[in-house]
Order: C-alpha cells, then structure tokens, then sequence
C-alpha cells in the first residue's frame, strides 16, 4: 500500500464537568486526509481545501504535518510521505479540528508503514501538533480522534489515557455559532483560583459521569452533565448560550454545555431521534436570536480515523 | 421483634482523591448497638461503653440518638426507643466514629419497626446526627457506613449518593495514631481557593478512581489514589506520615491517604496478605518514630450495618 485516504473525527472535549480531563469523538464531521508515501524522505503538504486559504502549507507550521515530521523521525523512516488536507468541518469552532488533521494524518501515515506503533503510542506526536497550533500540548481532543469513544487524561506526566466504553445509542448535537472565540482568549479568561466547594461539585461530577457511562446509567449522565467551574465564564463570550442550553434541555438532552473552548454548543441525547430534535430546537433558537449558525447530528464515533 | 443487636461499620471518608465525596466501609473496627422498642415515645440512651466516659447520654447531643429521634418523629412512631452504644473503635480518628453510631441506631431502630425506609433514605436523618456532632452535614461517612461498598456522594442538594461495587479481595489497612486531631482545625486549615491545575490532576484521578473501580483494573486505582489538594496540608498534623505512607507503598500499598480528616492513614491493597504485610510495615514505620498507634485489618463492607 503506497497511498491511503482516511476521515478523521472531530471531537468535544471538556464535556461539561472535565475540563482539561474528557473528551469524545464525533462519526461528523470531520477531516479527510489522503497521504501518499514517496521516495523522497519528508513531509510536503501538497494540497488543501475547505480551509478558505489560511492553514499554512508548510508542514512545520501545520498540525497535519508537525506530528508526521516527529513520527518520521522517531520511526527514522528513509521515505518520506505527501500529505492531501481536505477540511471538512469548521477550524476554531471549540470541535477540535486542529486535532483531527493531527491525528487523521499521523493515523494514515502509521498506517502505511504497516502500523508500527499503537493509536494510544500516536497521541503524544499528535500532542506535539496541537502544541504548535494551540500553544500548549493538550491530549484531550487529539486522544479521543485517534482512539475513538470517551476518553479521560488520567495524566499527563507521564500520559496516561484511559478509555471508556459508551453505549452505541447515545447520539450528539453539536450547534455551531458562526462566531470567533480564540482558544488563547478563551483560556485567559478562565479564573486560575477556583473555591474548594467547586473542587467538591466538579470532581463528584466527573466521578459520576464515569460511573454514568460505565454503568449506562442515563439518568446519572444527565445530573452529572455539569460545569460549575468553565461554563459560567466562558458563556459569556457566546451570544444566547443560556437560551441554546435551555433549549437543548428542554427537548430531552441529558446535557448541553460548551465543546472545548466554544464557540460550539454539544447535547448528548439518548438516541438518535432525540439528538435531532434536540439540535432543530438548539438551531432554532440560535436563528431566533440572528446567530447564525450550522448544525451536526452524529453517533459517539467508537473507532477513531477511519480508512476510506 | 422487640430486641436487636447490630454492628455498624467504620469508614474511611475522602480516599485521597474525592474530598467529601468519596467513602468506603470497612469490616472492623465498628460500633455495636443494642436496641429495645419499648411502649414510652422517645429515645432514651440507656448505656455506653468503650467511649471513655466522653460521650453523652442525652440522645439530643449524640449521634447515637439524634438521628433516631428525627426518625421516630418522621415516621410518627407511637412507640419509643432505648439505646446501648458500645464503642468498640477509636473516636476522634477520622474512622467515622460519630457516623457509625448514628448509622447502626438508625438501621436497628428501622429493623425494628418493620424496615419502613430503605438504607438510602436513612442517609439524611444521619446526616442530621453529623450535623450534632462535627457541625455539618457531610454524607460520606454515613452514607459508606448505612450502605457499605465504595460510595460517591454525587450531590447533596438534592442528595445523590452512587454506589460503586469494589471487588471483594480488595483489602485496607488503616493505622491509627493516638493523637487527637478536631475534625474543625483539620477543616479549618485547608485553603479555601485551590489551582486550576489542582483541579485537573484531583478530577483526573477521581474520575479515574471510578473507572478502576468498576472495572477492576488495579494498576488505574493504584494511579488514582493521589491527593494534590487536602494531604499536602493535613499531612502536617500528623507526625511522621509521609515516613509511613512511604512504608505502606513500598510493601506494595495501591495507594495510601489520610482518612478522613485524621490522624488515621489508610493503605488500600489487593488482597488481604498484602494488607497485613503493609499495615505491619506502617505499624513498624509508626513505633521507630516514637507514635502509638493502633492497627486494623480489614475487607471493604460490602453491607453496611448487620444484624449480630
């Protein structure tokens, strides 16, 4: 096999009461990525599309190439590969798409040299994407689009990434404002004090939800689906997000808070039929309010990239 | 049934990463408590045994008694009750002394009268009795104490207890210095704002806690139990801990905390060999520095209270 062509997930981290800890991904959107090896050792990225003509070509200072530079050179491969970008979600939309690219393209290229190392062992490189992109070396969104499912960062020194298996029903709305919120911005504005008593609601919160998924508990998902600690800050910089929320909750979703650092909105519903008329009503509302905005409806993604 | 006679099991609060969230019972030490229904309404406090003299009779001032008489109130009892409590576990330990006492009258005095509310729904009259004795209504060490197993104390308004099954090999080993420690000094002392981060690493592994937990994977609960927020200041209170938590981890400990508020220390391990070879090495840690203490060996209560 010389060439591959692979769709990579988009993801929401955070989830509500994991801030920095959880994250899934998504079957939609997400990148597709086509990688071809070559004789000549290196990355070039040969072509892009969907990004309307702002992610760089240059391998080092884009996240598709930035973690297959270090994986080559890791691995000392003697060929080098081209790498096809084609952006088929929203760039700064709070759904990971920096991510995606990272873990699409490392995911194709491990691939390709007949699978050297493990999805679990591609994360850090996928790290080093994101460290370049964002500015600093998060796992949570790279971890789940390259291992599918739920994700918790147990650790990150050393990494440690522990997967949680989540029921096949459990579906996602993902309500994306056409608006610009900076991952820089909307970390700034984070307090970095937080009271012991949001330490104690947060933390039983994240306990929960695990214990929640572990056990399929969609009732426990539901009361555990809540941020005390980043949702009531962030809120502010998306117009309407508490008429979204309501919204989403009042058409049945076991919960609706901010993915990654926004400006996107995700419901997790119990099924496919409730994740719909969840995002209608969350779509409705926004459009009511003039946000504009774009829609996705999509299962928990259970397997990470996917080969086209 | 006129008459019973009951074991209420200590616990073990916090479990390093779940700060007034997180408890578990234990098989020894405990109270035992005898009841007697009798025809005059009320709750008399007949006896007490093994307190030193310290506790009081009046059952307004003692857990023993103080949930029991919200009980009788709720359920409109016509008959009346009378208590012997004999203390056969160290008070002031940070073992949940005060919760077993008001955790076995409860469950004998609700034998008794026909189980009318569940183990679940006695919580709150023993929370009451918590109220009395440490001047808040924490549920951990009631709710480990009235349910058994691993407890999550989801949320208290309203209150949500989770029950997390533990595997039944899992053992501890809880020394207990003979030191006092007030239950509001060793609150007092922690700050009241913590870190971002220290938010991160703590919900990190409490949520990873439960992951473990419920599947069983002994490495992930070994990497979980880990206090970055309430140990690194209660350490201080106690002499010579570190020493001893060093101890317990290299006799193969999966993990070693302050329990509850202390002085007592905890080291949970696989199986109960493993336990009794690292309480000894704590115990011998403890006496080369001088400290009297006393041991426990002991499974998890699966139960809670039991009839004797």
């Amino acid at each position: 096999m010389k060439e591959i062509r692979v769709f990579a997930p988009a993801s929401v981290a955070n989830v509500a009461c994991g801030f920095d800890i959880f994250g899934f991904a998504l079957d939609e959107p997400g990148d597709e990525i086509a990688v071809k090896l070559v004789k000549e050792p290196g990355v070039r990225i040969v072509r892009i599309s969907g990004d309307e003509g702002v992610l760089p070509l240059d391998p080092r200072k884009n996240t598709a190439g930035v973690g297959v530079l270090k994986l080559l050179e890791h691995l000392k491969s003697e060929v080098g590969v081209e790498i096809e970008l084609h952006k088929k979600m929203p760039m700064g939309s709070g759904l990971g798409s920096s991510a995606a690219s990272a873990a699409g393209s490392l995911f194709a290229v491990n691939a390709l040299l007949g699978s050297p190392l493990s999805p679990k062992e591609l994360i850090a490189f996928a790290m080093e994407a994101e460290k370049e992109a964002c500015g600093s070396a998060h796992a949570d969104n790279v971890a789940a689009a390259l291992l599918g499912g739920f994700v918790l960062i147990r650790s990150y020194d050393p990494l440690d990434v522990v997967q949680i298996p989540v029921r096949a029903e459990l579906h996602c709305a993902v309500l994306h404002p056409k608006i610009e919120i900076r991952t820089e911005m909307a970390r700034k504005i984070l307090k970095n004090e937080i009271s012991l008593s949001q330490l104690v609601v947060q933390s039983a919160n994240a306990a929960g939800l695990i214990a929640g998924l572990l056990q399929g508990d969609l009732a426990l998902i539901a009361k555990c689906l809540k941020d005390v600690v980043v949702e009531p800050v962030r809120a502010a910089l998306i117009p309407h997000f508490y008429d979204i929320q309501k919204a989403a909750l009042e058409n049945g979703a076991l919960g609706c808070s901010i993915s990654g650092s926004g400006p996107s909105i995700f419901a997790i519903a119990k099924d496919r039929n409730e994740a719909a008329q969840i995002g209608y009503a969350m779509k409705e509302e926004a459009l009511r309010n003039g946000l504009d905005c774009d829609l996705y409806l999509s299962s928990i993604n259970q397997k990470g990239p996917k080969v086209l």
